[in-house]
């Protein structure tokens, strides 16, 4: 089935119900009025996914594209230490797309959206020769709460949540077909993966800390921080976290993906060394995997890696630069 | 030149002054925080081009297509009765464009954006086939300000700013490239829309206002008015304000242009009869044509066309709805 009417398309995606009912007017209209709660300020960001370069029919399911578009911009929010509120997604659409793949879509976005309460105020339906899904998400964050790239400072603990490379291995065994029911957990770091607001909030308790999330890969990422704080990061290979499953599908590859696979969504940043143990303890609690990887150093914005023999390495910006592709 | 890094391509279309710097931090880090200012609710819209679809290389340079793009978002604004602020930009770049395109683009934004102190505080860069620009756009209107559509009232004046169809008539000069030089303004109707931001403040003065901008032709526009506040709208033929230069160039097409061209970006609503000659008056003082189009009735979200000679036709949805093009 092919889209006959963008009107009735629109109105077959408007969602019944409303978390933030009492803050939003408009929505429909040209433009939806959000209310201002006092004691926050707004996160607003963008993330967008191109069907050809970050998803093919083959990799992702339609409720995987939505799910995996609002995931990457939740995790933008979390980075910054904050909650997400509200999105509005542009999407282009292929006439090979029938309504049903559409409407899945967007269940992929409610899907994730409603775990956080996040209501779909607005958007953009275009039509275009390629699949192009923009998520703009609206969160908040207390006054002055700013976990910022650059908070890095000499001495602090770097540290990443979780562990990193799975999405990739996930991608790969999409991609060559292989063993994909023998790695469910990698494959659905990719198509389904986890932004961590929690532990964003959790860090937005503390005084200082620098993060970032992990989109373009954990090298990447550093490099950011590194840069934007004017200090050098030492990590060490041998604390890199990688799931067994990531090991056990691909040893070789395994650290490779984790320096530079990108889109795991976990954070990563720097608190100073005297908060760290109350971090570790928090994340305990929490039932959060949290692991130091390295150290902060006076520099110029470079990070290197440091294997267990005393081989230093510098990382390079490899992670994932649509450019640089194909 | 192709695009070889778009780290490098982010650097260059960074601003290089922030209009509300004290309100803005983590520009090109994982997302923006804007402050809220009390007193205030926030607008949120977006808006997308496709090329092929809302575009070609033939109909509008990349300048333009910048421009309008962000134009599009601020007349969202305007038809809130509010101001814009801030701008997020995610591009889709296929090969073929050249870095000094895609820089053209940012400057046709910039340019605009200047005009009414807006910053552009994030966004996603991606490759893909066809070049799709979505534009998202972040204002500010007093508290409890809504010129929503459901405004409308039994009794009430509508009326259109400006002149309608221009915009039509410059694509179709444009396409079949006829005697561009000799209608500029028709041509630059099309390639660079003014927002009516000024008018729509004018507006939120007054106490109940319904109000939507023309993008999909003016009786789609009437149509959402008609629906949403479930009224029925007469509109009179004679009175549509259609420009010289547009009966000049296409006097047979004129009145379809003007009733379903659309991406006019005039501002097309409702006020009550009492206040008409207030609002007439203060466009005058400003210097803004305002037309007084027709007259709100009861019914059921229905709008008609009526003749001099007293014959009258419904108007349908025949807006730009780009489902149904080719």
């Amino acid at each position: 089935m092919s889209i006959s009417d963008e009107f009735a398309f629109i109105k077959d995606i408007q969602p019944d119900r409303l978390f933030h009912a009492e803050k939003v007017v408009g929505i429909g209209d040209d433009a939806a009025i959000i209310g201002v709660e006092e004691g926050f300020e707004k996160i607003v960001c963008v993330d967008t996914m191109v069907e050809g370069v970050h998803f093919t029919r083959e990799t992702m399911k339609p409720f995987d594209i939505g799910y995996k578009a609002l995931a990457a911009n939740i995790s933008d929010v979390a980075a910054m230490g904050g909650y997400p509120l509200y999105y509005l997604v542009s999407i282009t659409i292929p006439k090979s797309w029938t309504q049903e793949e559409l409407k899945s879509i967007y269940d992929g976005m409610k899907s994730l959206g409603e775990q956080y309460e996040m209501d779909l105020i607005g958007g953009d339906t275009t039509s275009g020769k390629t699949m192009v899904l923009s998520v703009f998400v609206i969160g908040k964050v207390e006054n002055s709460k700013r976990l910022l790239r650059s908070n890095a400072r000499v001495g602090d603990v770097m540290f990443v949540s979780g562990t990193v490379g799975d999405a990739a291995g996930g991608l790969d065994i999409l991609l060559h077909n292989k063993n994909a029911d023998k790695f469910e957990t990698l494959v659905e770091s990719h198509q389904r993966p986890k932004p961590q607001v929690t532990l964003g909030r959790i860090l937005s308790k503390f005084e200082r800390v620098s993060l970032n999330d992990v989109s373009d890969g954990l090298a990447s990422e550093l490099l950011e921080i590194a840069e934007a704080s004017q200090v050098d990061i030492f990590i060490n290979k041998e604390t890199i976290p990688i799931s067994e499953d990531l090991q056990r599908y691909d040893a070789d590859n395994a650290l490779k993906w984790a320096l530079t696979g990108g889109e795991d969504f976990e954070l990563v940043g720097s608190i100073p060394e005297t908060d760290w143990a109350k971090l570790e303890k928090e994340c305990l609690i929490a039932g959060m995997k949290i692991t130091k990887i390295g150290t902060v150093a006076s520099g110029e914005g470079k990070a290197f890696i440091k294997s267990y023999n005393g081989a230093v390495q510098e990382l390079k910006k490899e992670g994932y630069n649509h450019f640089n592709r194909g």
